[in-house]
């Protein structure tokens, strides 16, 4: 049997199921991973599947456990991410895997949060389990990017969303941009919304076209409305600062306080509008100040300037271009991205992992930045 | 006979032989339209086909019919456009399709030659054939767009062709642009220039790129290199006017004559480079001059300013835009189209039958011009 359990190959397909599982709370875990477990009993049968749904709310481990009781004795448990070893909001996941009785644990990634990498595992091993790692490792890292990003490097993974004619305008020379994409494609905005704790805009969006950017309720609760102002100069009557459809968070540079004008500071205040006072306009810090907040992913929607600020201090890990087939023309139109100052092609930002798909009449395309 | 004769649904599969026929001479038939026939025998199994090659050489109809010999004798001819009824420089094949004996044409669209026009049909009907004409007639249509389009409005069908990166550049700030595509769109380049009769660029592209323009030897003769210069203010030792490799045509206004400097009058004169006057710096002049000179299809490889100018005046029907996984950003970085003075969103181009494919890692978006 030692043989057997040893082997990747015999836990793939189940190993799949838990990825599936994980992927049903995509967009609610944060600050948590996603993580889905199956368990199997001992000849190999399946008793129990779970996965985590939330923050705050059982892993995925223990609501696997529960519904296989009894049977998960002398077993196997499958989770996608290693079970972690310290008290938390809930309970150490080892040691409710210990009291199940299973024998055999089999994991795709082992968790990179300090107060776990790979001490999970030791435990298991210690207490005489056969534990096997690496299973469906890399497809385990590409679903939990998001939260790996975060754990790694202190700030939330970047998405950068832009729609653009297939000439590469975001807007006629005017500023007019409403809409150059069709229905699917802002559907599919919205959808994209809810998969990010936090959807980011510069103030000249909100001065320019007063969005709401929300996930049409496709979230619940909505992704934090961020405002990342230089200068604080806001239209006091803007559609973000209400409150009842989703937060907003107010990120500007401590410098420009004095510049909040006393109607905007009123209807912050009477909203109860989040704000972050940062030391600098930098988006760095803004998404420090995020990842503080819990979010693993954020949603950039914003001009030019601040898109290739955010790229440049390295806030951006992933585009999504919607192309509409039309054409806008235009020398002043503008475009997805302001200048990097490169003079060589050697110079520009490669993309990887391209991929495309169609949103109606319009392409999507994504890539991930190298 | 009648009822099996007269269904569409019976000559499908053979009409779809006789369309791949004739898109095996796609880009070397003009200004002739691309044409397959097939022939079967009267029992129905196949004992000719053909396709015209090249003008000047035989249509398809008597290449098909000779092969078939004897054996079209009280048989059906397939054939994708209306069998001509007019001496050219081949004899009328209405002619040669009675002259075999067949004694059924099936046709895909009728010939809006004004010298056929439906008189072809009439002829065969005349003489007694059964005639069954629209079979897969918009599939026809399609594979002869080009041939449709120059005898519908006097001008070749127009494609417009860019390299950008994903945010919609064609170039660096400085002007730098190669290499923004890789290896296999360059060389799908080649393939797309070998489809078409001509390749123009304006001035500006020969002053700063010095490009070739051929088809890498896909096509022969290649296509007629076309520099359309409102100034004359080009450089004389450029590789365009060496005539060794492919053959160029300058065309201009006639106002610009006198500014043509003597060096490149010399090198122009010595290479044998046509000239190509015309009554004003406009694209829609310049096609028309093409098509006299039997162009049905022509390709343009030109700078934002010259290609909004081509769209504007309606002669662009095509755009083919590589899409690189890259971002080169910069407000003064070249975009594909200069400005077309849109203000509302409802102004804008709209394009149809979009279409994506990969060239390696780059993405090819074409679609067509409403």
């Amino acid at each position: 049997m030692e043989s057997v359990g040893g082997s990747h190959q015999n836990w793939l397909a189940w190993m799949r199921r838990a990825l599936q599982l994980a992927s049903l709370a995509e967009g609610h875990t944060s600050p948590n991973p996603l993580v889905g477990a199956v368990v199997l009993d001992a000849e190999g049968r399946l008793v129990g599947e779970g996965f985590h749904a939330r923050a705050g709310e059982p892993h995925a481990e223990p609501v696997a456990l529960d519904q296989a009781g009894d049977a998960a004795r002398g077993g196997t448990i499958i989770v996608t991410l290693e079970p972690c070893c310290h008290q938390g909001r809930t309970p150490p996941c080892t040691e409710a895997i210990l009291a199940a009785g299973v024998r055999r644990v089999v994991v795709a990634l082992t968790d990179p949060d300090p107060r776990v990498a790979g001490g999970g595992l030791q435990r298991l091993r210690d207490a005489g389990l056969e534990v096997i790692s690496g299973v469906l490792a890399a497809e385990a890292a590409h679903q939990n990017r998001a939260f790996l990003h975060r754990v790694r490097t202190g700030r939330p993974w970047g998405v950068l969303k832009w729609a653009m004619s297939l000439d590469g305008r975001t807007a006629l020379p005017n500023g007019e941009s409403q809409w150059i994409s069709g229905p699917s494609a802002r559907s599919w905005v919205h959808g994209m919304r809810a998969q990010c704790d936090a959807v980011i805009v510069g103030g000249g969006t909100v001065r320019a076209d007063d969005p709401l950017l929300t996930s049409r309720g496709r979230r619940s609760p909505e992704p934090l409305r961020v405002v990342f102002s230089r200068s604080l100069d806001l239209p006091a009557g803007a559609q973000i600062w209400d409150q009842q459809l989703a937060s907003t968070l107010l990120g500007y540079p401590i410098q420009a306080e004095s510049a909040l004008s006393a109607d905007l500071r009123a209807v912050v205040q009477a909203q109860g509008v989040a704000m972050e006072a940062l030391d600098a306009s930098e988006p760095e810090l803004l998404l420090t100040a995020l990842s503080k907040r819990g979010c693993n992913r954020v949603l950039w929607e914003c001009g030019p300037g601040l898109a290739a600020a955010a790229i440049q201090q390295g806030c951006v890990q992933e585009i999504e271009a919607v192309i509409a087939p039309k054409l806008l023309g235009g020398e002043l139109a503008r475009t997805p991205l302001a200048d990097f100052g490169f003079t060589a092609m050697d110079q520009v930002l490669q993309l990887r992992d391209q991929d495309v798909m169609r949103l109606g009449d319009d392409l999507l395309m994504r890539a991930q930045l190298t």
